[in-house]
């Protein structure tokens, strides 16, 4: 999606250790106008596959989730990443390693919001390790709902995380796949 | 608002103890085209403050923030729960007590998304006891910005926080303010 790899290019931050810092219009301050182009072409991308319900994880994927849930006319679930009491009941719960946060938290969502007949699009801001999309896939699976594929916003193609979940038979469509970032002259290089 | 008062009375379930659970459409799985009339709604009721940018909390307020941001056509900022590697330099922080989570965190933005020329509109899903909305409002108040108001989904009017803020000269517009609730018969008691 050439709009995000130039908003990318022009707006993200590059440091070292493999920090892409795109903090001024993606993940803690949002630039809906973007969100709406982002959304549309999630929507080109998964318009055949017959998407009843779009799941996310708190935090950053909320706001695209939501904003690309308008194109499809679809509700929302979003994953929690620890027990509250806003949640009781029977739930799907599935491990995850934040490697940004450096820890290991469990998610969850409601079994009452994911079934058999869901036909499930995941969203989320960023794949790189693939944990957190792994932990997703997962709800999703055990729900019994049909997983019809992830849409990703950035994936880090070196670390791996992509290779992993595609290699399990999983659709991943990300719309910007970085290749590599050098810290020192702040480029970034994509995948064709 | 009675579409959304209707949807409580509809789909909201009172447990002991005071608790609404409204996790089938509002935060937990999300509608997003109620999230539209919400969005709509703020819009209609703060179309005339000159809104530069829309203010709230991880996780679930960035939804309803996302789509009232695409009425106002302004950027949404989230204020984030615990530091992390993605918020470098310097922040605005408050402490926040979060009486259904039983604890006490610091919430944070970045100083690069508040300046003394926003006029911020604080969105959020709850106002109960009023930590948190508190704790957004100082961040804005630290920030030298312009504090336009806040726009609330559902106001627990018995729990004193509104009237705490509004007392504090903060206007607040809350789409439906409960004054009451029945555990054993599911009612819930609108304030007129």
């Amino acid at each position: 999606m050439e709009l995000l790899k130039q908003r990318i290019q022009r707006d993200g931050l590059v440091k070292p250790g493999n920090v892409l810092k795109v903090d001024s219009f993606l993940n803690h301050q949002m630039d809906i106008a973007l969100f709406e182009e982002i959304g549309k072409e999630f929507q080109r991308r998964f318009s055949q596959d017959g998407v009843t319900k779009i799941l996310t994880i708190e935090a950053s994927g909320i706001g695209i989730a939501c904003i690309a849930a308008r194109y499809f006319q679809v509700p929302v679930l979003f994953a929690k990443k620890s027990q509250s009491k806003n949640i009781d009941g029977e739930v799907f719960s599935s491990r995850v390693e934040s490697f940004t946060h450096g820890r290991i938290y469990d998610i969850l969502v409601s079994k009452k919001y994911l079934s058999e007949q869901d036909r499930v699009l995941v969203i989320d801001d960023f794949l790189a390790k693939g944990s957190a999309l792994e932990g997703l896939c997962k709800l999703v699976e055990d729900s019994g709902a049909t997983l019809v594929g992830a849409g990703i916003v950035i994936e880090k193609g070196f670390q791996g995380g992509g290779a992993l979940i595609r290699g399990r038979g999983v659709r991943v469509e990300s719309l910007a796949i970085i290749d590599g970032m050098d810290d020192q002259t702040g480029q970034v290089f994509f995948r064709d």
